[in-house]
């Protein structure tokens, strides 16, 4: 093993990176922006120069770099081969070849969010672990699965796909996916505060949610609510972690993790989310699929730049 | 790769085993009684001396000998430790230890539905994939699945129990796991009659089914009937359906299979289950994951004894 290995998480905006030890410590991280003009197709050159820079900036000679991580949004298989990023333009994309044209150095790539899964196993909340399952509540609701200390990428490089699994069948409201009844639509930051609104137009209980704008309601006021003690906007929360404790014991039931991760924006409410999904987790899983940890998240936005970084340094048994 | 190996297929009544060519073609099968007194002490030397035996009938080396493949009922982790099996009367046993130290060869097992779905993948009905989801539906629902051409067995070894994930609200009587509304409880041979009898008790609508008695009526009455075009039996048919449609698209959103798999008593119904079924998957799966081909199994009751010579003789790219 060389000395050293990047982390490159590209995002809609911007895409970070970050350059680590052997051992995983972050030696260095910075960002750079997306250029997503023309299909993108500045956006792989533009990493590589930016690498090939810090080299320089940094006086790392090539011959200790032991390789490139990449987390994208979209669809990659297990090879690395990117078939469709909507996000950012591409589709069709020899993600890996092309970044070990440009720098020299070999590349492995996997899914954004799977990537992020892997880096909270790898040194995050989910150290020590070999499978794992990580859901992330922001404005979607996202995930990976870490089968054996690999990705679970699937056939077509859509596996971990969370937030879309049916979790109600009395939906008539179609998620983004056009399906009914997806996890994405109670769990994320957009579904906590669609519950919260539902709640408040069913009667005239008291509450302090009332005080603000429907449209301007989010997902922290609820958590932030339920903390202060209001019973409606614990109802509310009691919703939302009956939908992902479901989803997520349907999941384990099938997977059967040792610990499940939960991060993204939401989880920043803290403990309360594990105290309110935790036994409901329990509740809907095949019983001896029912006991893995419950944890908060602990990489937060870095999860990528480690679990890129990861899929080049992390020892394999 | 030596020439043969051994596949090993441990059930509740009798042991099926086989043996293997290294192309995997099937030379012999036989078996032998699962002797359960004294908490199976027997099994595991009964099988080493029927192995041994054969080589001396066959006149084979044991130089020859690649190794045994072995399903078993309980949880094993990937490293074929066994933590329990319940049916065989076995706890904290080092299955594959114990068997290379009756025998001299090397060792791998994993649980036997496990087994079978990893059978269908090298042998049968998922050749050619490395992705596979496979259900069978029994007497209760049992499962595997593939990733990346390897078992997903979990950290506790309950990997796969597609059986026991949550696919109704509404249900008030338990599963055997103890929790309500498994997909066990509709997707059985046990759970689709349940689900006739139901039907039969809501009105008085004209059925062939009322001809047998309630608690005579089997899955196989159910299709029988479907097939001669009784009305209600096609409504019990499409219940059933969706129930297995749903945990298929389920699981489907996060493992990406490139085929499914049904195998199981019930799938000797033949192509109907798969005109029922691949719709309902396809309408609840997360659309990228939704374009798996839904197949029927193809190796029968050999499908644990070919999985198990497969963990042996497969070769992983």
């Amino acid at each position: 093993m060389k000395k050293y290995a990047f982390g490159v998480d590209i995002g809609g905006t911007t895409v970070k990176i970050g350059l680590f030890d052997r051992e995983g410590a972050i030696l260095d991280k910075w960002e750079i922006p997306t250029n997503k003009e023309n299909h993108a197709e500045k956006v792989l050159p533009d990493i590589a120069s930016s690498l090939i820079s810090k080299l320089a900036e940094k006086e790392i000679a090539r011959e200790d770099i032991e390789g490139i991580g990449v987390g994208s949004p979209g669809s990659i298989t297990a090879d690395g081969y990117l078939r469709s990023a909507v996000n950012i333009g591409w589709e069709e994309l020899d993600l890996t070849g092309e970044l070990t044209r440009l720098t020299g150095f070999p590349t492995k790539a996997s899914n954004d969010a799977n990537v992020a899964a892997f880096g909270e196993m790898w040194m995050g909340a989910g150290k020590g672990c070999d499978n794992i399952l990580m859901v992330t509540l922001g404005t979607g609701v996202g995930g990976g699965v870490i089968v054996n200390g690999e990705i679970l990428s699937g056939a077509t490089g859509s596996g971990g796909e969370i937030g879309h699994i049916h979790v109600e069948d009395n939906e008539n409201e179609p998620c983004n996916c056009k399906n009914c009844g997806c996890l994405e639509q109670y769990g994320s930051a957009t579904g906590i505060a669609r519950l919260a609104r539902k709640r408040l137009a069913k009667d005239n209980e008291k509450s302090s949610l009332r005080d603000i704008e429907p449209d301007k309601l989010s997902a922290k006021d609820v958590f932030d609510a339920l903390k202060a003690g209001d019973k409606l906007a614990r109802e509310v929360g009691e919703q939302f972690a009956d939908y992902l404790g479901k989803g997520l014991g349907i999941i384990a039931s099938v997977t059967d993790p040792e610990r499940i991760v939960i991060g993204g924006g939401v989880s920043r409410a803290g403990e309360i989310i594990i105290e309110l999904v935790e036994p409901k987790y329990r509740k809907y899983a095949y019983p001896p699929c029912g006991k893995a940890q419950v944890v908060l998240a602990t990489l937060g936005n870095d999860a990528g730049i480690y679990g890129a970084a990861g899929l080049i340094l992390r020892k394999t048994k």
